[in-house]
């Protein structure tokens, strides 16, 4: 079983309009939720593929139990831990061809209910923990949590960003930035340089159109976009989470390889934690013919 | 008792932001909700007044459970019927001084729902019907829910527009169109002549600077606000609405007089079913006093 907690997880709601006009008054032509954070996305490609996993997270108020129906409508098994702030919403107004996000502050999260939600993390034969903290959980309780997790034996991925991400890397097994947060964190645009200073056993790296790169140990390495495709970059990220999660312990060629179809895969589709099937297949097979020299 | 029916209710959310710009990610700076609808509005009103209320409607999902806790907190009683849509939400974004809304469509309302509402509204006191019909429920529908309401032989009052008003109005006790919604359903600017044609035993008109007029059979009243107020009219109907409720039986042109006072009360208060109480007897003190001849 794959497990992938979601520090911060979301109802992510679209509005959709014919134009947004600032000082008046509109009416929503559709409305869409669906659970949302990192983590999940993560957790609905995972079981696209087949496999077993647990979404875990902190949930709480109406909008914490429309989290849970529409994880339960999914057919998505979870175990939301009950906190006292309401969940937040992240309103997506699409109108025009032009989406405009209305992203709420969230829950205060304090000390008792990040314990409860260590306290209900499972064994697990690999441990996501992906995206944003909440409100009341700093770096060093993240960094204290993935350290524990680690020293149950299991792979702990994490994909977070800033300080989260820089104090929590050395005690994982994997850490996967995209460039920009790696810069961020560290200070170099030079993405191997960059993944050495993070000090995890293993730095994965989304370069965008230029594919993957993994730093492990003293090892470097890179694979290419199967193509240049184009389509929904969000969820292309939790996509690389996605197959490192499912392909743990596979050498890291033919697991980056992977990472980079699934990921592929997943800009084809409409939204994030969903990957377009029969890509995937006819990436991987292209990825995993003999390069030529 | 007096009873309440907010046949569309909604919550009300409020988003604060520095500005809002089209195309862009916004982190909202701080969230309010709260239950909302005018038979909300009205309900907060009569409660203030020290009235025994009941707050009836259809409630459903999360959003809809965020309502019946709001209204809890409130302290206000209510008996909500589920229906299988998610309750509509109404979120303000306030930035830069400015208000934009967006009004999501709200749930449709199936006959056998719109049935049980009727089912469970108590024999009351007065009963008071506001605000807009869901999605599925015709004019036709509220018509024949006002008119085996008035069988009951207590004061019906109907706040509502369009066509449901036209329909409704000669079942009601009172009717409260503001001038627009009467100029819109009866198509003339003589709110005297619209009042009439409407055919309900009082129409109660609100004509903002110039105050109330009612028509009841074939007398004519009218009563000037106690002065101009400048402050935020949304819920100066709403509480109309409440002080017919409060007074019905009173003498129309005491009863008059009593709504001007708290309409103008509301405009003082931040919030839609709020107002002034000081203002409040201020108002009706020098309404009361004898006109000058």
């Amino acid at each position: 079983m794959i497990v992938t907690v979601t520090p911060n997880l979301a109802l992510d709601v679209t509005y959709e309009l014919p134009e947004l006009r600032p000082g008046h008054e509109h009416h929503v032509r559709a409305v869409h939720g669906r659970a949302g954070g990192k983590g999940i996305n993560v957790a609905r490609v995972l079981r696209s593929l087949g496999q077993d996993v647990l979404v875990l997270g902190l949930a709480g108020g109406a909008t914490g139990d429309a989290v849970r129906a529409d994880l339960d409508g999914a057919g998505l098994a979870h175990d939301l831990v009950p906190c006292a702030g309401e969940t937040r919403r992240t309103v997506t107004v699409v109108a025009d061809g032009e989406a405009t996000l209305l992203r709420e502050p969230g829950p205060v999260v304090g000390p008792d209910e990040w314990a409860a939600l260590e306290a209900r993390i499972p064994d697990a034969d690999v441990l996501v923990v992906s995206g944003s903290l909440p409100t009341g959980v700093d770096a060093a309780a993240l960094a204290g949590l993935v350290a524990r997790l680690s020293a149950r034996g299991r792979p702990v991925i994490v994909d977070t960003s800033g300080d989260a991400l820089r104090r929590a890397a050395p005690y994982a097994w994997a850490v996967k930035p995209n460039a920009e947060e790696l810069a961020a964190v560290t200070g170099t645009d030079d993405p191997v340089v960059g993944a050495l200073m993070l000090r995890s056993r293993a730095v994965v790296v989304s370069l965008g159109a230029e594919g993957l790169l993994a730093v492990t140990g003293d090892q470097v390495h890179r694979v290419p976009p199967p193509r240049v495709v184009t389509g929904n970059p969000t969820g292309a990220g939790d996509a690389v989470v996605a197959a490192l999660a499912a392909g743990a312990g596979t050498p890291w060629p033919e697991l980056l390889r992977d990472a980079a179809a699934l990921s592929a895969a997943a800009v084809l589709a409409p939204v994030a934690g969903s990957f377009d099937s029969a890509a995937y297949e006819g990436f991987r097979t292209c990825l995993s013919s003999p390069p030529e020299r």
